[in-house]
């Protein structure tokens, strides 16, 4: 990684610019849909949804019974947006690690019910799973001009 | 997850519809970005990549010395495509299981180099990881019309 300068922008070893933790923050704030990723039965898996945060933290809501509800609870998840486009060719992505947990405690679901959080899959989604967000990274390929 | 009939449309228990093999292999073939997941030192991660398909197999290639091409070397990896309507809220998702693999092979590498395959990103992509794809699956919310 390169010596990041005022207005020098950071590279990694494969050449794409690094992200600032703020930019990281304001691009996963304005991402309609994130991929959480998880293990399923010693099996890597990835799964898209919909989110909200708070904080750094991010929200989801599923099922009680789902596999996701299972597969997430106390366990170290990666959390994944990116955006990109296919006629400039470039594109950026941001994944956030952290803990998921399940949200029981009443007072802790008051507040992240009244988030703008409804859930694009159908059925009942009364389950919270937050991430609490630990390390965030992010990538952008370079423009070419 | 329902009984799939000739015309039925089977849901899993998320009430997501499932996709056939074949129909979540016609949606790999059009995307024009996938998202690789690996293990990074014990962590989740996961990384978007351009990509091609040679039969059911997804093709990738990157830097030799990457941390992708480090990690995914024999090892077990999800693959997933997705594309979503944030106005209509509806989307999918495919994600294929397989065997991450270099491509050293001299007579596989020509094959492969003969792949509509240009990174996205900048600097030497010398190097090919093969997955090849053991399950595939696929969900689709539906539509609520």
């Amino acid at each position: 990684m390169n010596v990041e300068g005022h207005n020098a922008v950071a590279t990694d070893t494969a050449g794409l610019e690094v992200l600032a933790r703020e930019e990281c923050l304001r691009l996963l704030s304005q991402a309609p849909i994130g991929r959480i990723v998880f293990t399923d039965q010693a099996l890597p898996a990835v799964q898209p949804v919909n989110f909200a945060m708070l904080g750094t933290d991010i929200i989801i809501r599923t099922s009680p019974g789902s596999k996701l509800a299972q597969a997430t609870q106390d366990t170290v998840v990666a959390f994944e947006v990116d955006d990109y486009d296919v006629t400039e060719r470039t594109g950026w992505s941001v994944m956030v690690i952290g803990l998921g947990r399940a949200v029981d405690d009443p007072a802790e679901r008051a507040v992240l019910e009244a988030l703008p959080l409804n859930p694009w899959a159908p059925g009942s989604r009364s389950h919270y799973i937050r991430i609490v967000t630990d390390i965030v990274t992010g990538r952008r390929i370079p423009t070419r001009r």
